[in-house]
């Protein structure tokens, strides 16, 4: 009998109607013959309460104590969640991450799973208990309680399906799955039946949010077969793994629209060994998370630089850069909040050529302009202004043969 | 340097303003030169909230999932008073029940502390660290979390009093102490600099609601010096210790008047042995806590006989007792609830004859008819009806000398 473990999320558990749904859900996967283990986040917006009463006190809480209090939202969570299984005569019991055996690092609010120690979970699941899980925190080295840091709870379900040897690591969404495209910008977007761990890790960079891309590379790492689905609802939903065995040989798995990229260009910097460098140790001190970069063509030995971040930091880039301009030997600084990074992702393009070429020719087809380009083994990434961003990933989604009734 | 443990209960630490508050308290302690390690309640209506919940899922939840709902609510607490202390320039850090070493038996919801092992506390102090722990948890053989039910956080306080050997354990309250009587029924009550273990019990089971008896009773067993006091404000409290050493040689210490009291009375059972037995074994087994127990005379072989139980058990004492009524030989059942309890408490009555005569003179007085009497070394009660047990008290506590500006 297979061990499945399934996540659900803070908007599968808002309420206690939800959560007697979840209870539900979870039954019919144990009477469908499997031993299940769920991990569960906090309720909600429990967690953003619980913040606010502390910046209140405290405008720069301590991360100790910012994890004591925030650990305390899941294990509501899992309290109320057995309780309703009780209620449906399921055999349940609840644990604290310190109790199923999540080790971390001693890093609080961003732990890192160091081990799981599944024994106890092994001997509930043995008497044939439902265990439930709470997600997103661990016990550090001195016996502390640490939190692994927004979106830890599909880290602590992949890491627990590892320890158990898990057949399945299911993960409870409010969509079905994962899609060619967001279906708010692509109507004709459809799900995925299957995708592969590297095409999911490139879908989350360029700005689907679906799983945590913690949470994907461990799984990667450990070979745990994932599945996204709806939490409320009986369809299968989008497996992930490694070797995906579609029948359908495509060579875009899916286009990604994220918008919420800001544009910097550091403007006539003298195109000498060392400048660039400069200008991105500083940002990256500064914790900055440096996307994009392009560097044009030359011209009488002054270039400009281009690179992306994400518009919440560039207030911070502004900061950082603004004193130095003159330092880095630059004529000044343009900032580009008006700009958005589409993403074409598939395993299919290491093995296809001319797919970057197909890509521009129907960006231009549909007259649209590229701003900037990044490639990797299997993504190429454009940047183009805010309001055709959506245009170039409906163009690009038929242009590569993903619209709903093709394939 | 001593080691003082004050207790802040859910009123205290309502709201984020009264954690701050608190802090500058605790923060006042330290700087006047102690050790303070400080036990906390959940922030005012979360365990009720908490409960809300839990039963909307499960009319009957498990005593263990209730615990790991419950022991959340001291959690917050504890964190945010932490980040209140450090925003106040304090060393503190906060400790869940079973990281402050408090170990519990196997008993949910109303563990029984079977151990301290205050070692990492105590390593906190050396560190020069304020030590914030969560009231009403421990950790069980099994590694459960397990509460103490209802005021088991005070009884967190004195068993880490206890284990630090601490000069004092301090009560916050929203009163300035134990007073000779509620100030609502008697105006003239005043604040009792000190009182005994043995008093202060007594006054607690005659319904004068202060410190919680199993508190006590474990300060009483290990020599735990208690203060009563104001949470917000600088005046001493109330001293509980083994020896008053008051200057006042008070007979009566106390007056308490319990309205929460109903008669029941088996009319006409046989004056046999074994009769009442049966009567409060079934009462026993349902888990009734009968108070006073009066017998009257017997006419004829058979006799009245009357008990005082808790108002709210009214409905389980009828539903025990109705259909044994014939088999106990009884005539009858009859339920009063329009009585109340008024006693005095005080040692002083150990060395004192005449004390019982002195009460029944000052009722008798004041036309105030006495349906039961029940006794103990230092304490006298009777029950009268409702509407003269606060004259009753005021009556009390004038003839004993207890009004404010005497004695």
């Amino acid at each position: 009998m297979g061990v499945y473990v399934q996540k659900y999320g803070g908007s599968s558990v808002a309420d206690v109607a939800c959560l007697r749904r979840v209870a539900e859900r979870v039954l019919q996967t144990q009477r469908a013959g499997h031993d299940v283990v769920v991990v569960v986040s906090a309720m909600g917006d429990t967690t953003d309460e619980l913040i606010g009463m502390a910046r209140e006190l405290n405008p720069n809480p301590s991360d100790r104590e910012m994890d004591m209090l925030l650990s305390t939202g899941e294990q509501v969570s899992i309290a109320l969640l057995t309780m309703a299984l009780h209620a449906q005569g399921a055999e349940a019991v609840s644990m604290t991450g310190p109790q199923a055996g999540i080790r971390t690092d001693a890093v609080h609010r961003k732990a890192k799973i160091s081990a799981v120690e599944p024994e106890r979970v092994f001997a509930h699941l043995a008497q044939g208990r439902i265990v439930i899980v709470a997600g997103f925190q661990g016990l550090t080295p001195t016996a502390e309680i640490a939190t692994l840091g927004r979106g830890g709870s599909d880290t602590t379900a992949v890491a627990l399906a590892t320890a158990l040897k898990a057949e399945r690591c299911q993960f409870g969404k409010d969509v079905p799955g994962v899609f060619t495209a967001d279906p708010r910008i692509v109507p004709r977007a459809r799900k995925l039946a299957e995708i592969a761990y590297d095409e999911m890790l490139e879908l989350a960079s360029a700005g689907a949010d679906v799983l945590q891309s913690r949470a994907v590379e461990f799984a990667k790492n450990h070979g745990v077969v994932l599945e996204v689905r709806m939490t409320f609802g009986d369809e299968p939903g989008t497996l992930v793994r490694k070797e995906v065995t579609t029948m359908e040989d495509m060579i875009v798995r899916g286009v990604a629209v994220d918008t919420d990229e800001a544009k910097v260009t550091l403007l006539r910097v003298p195109d000498q060994p060392g400048v660039a460098a400069r200008g991105f140790k500083d940002l990256a001190q500064a914790h900055i998370n440096v996307d994009m970069i392009v560097q044009n063509v030359s011209e009488a030995g002054h270039t400009d630089l281009s690179f992306t971040v994400g518009e919440e930091d560039l207030p911070k880039v502004r900061a950082t850069l603004e004193g130095h301009v003159r330092e880095l030997g630059a004529q000044g600084l343009a900032f580009d909040e008006d700009v958005a990074k589409v993403s074409i992702v598939g395993a299919g393009m290491k093995s296809h050529s001319g797919v970057a070429f197909e890509m521009f020719e129907a960006l231009a087809a549909a007259g649209i302009n590229i701003e900037m380009i990044s490639t990797s083994e299997i993504k190429i990434a454009v940047i183009v202004k805010k309001n055709v961003a959506g245009e170039a990933a409906r163009r690009l989604h038929t242009a590569f043969g993903l619209d709903a009734g093709e394939g």
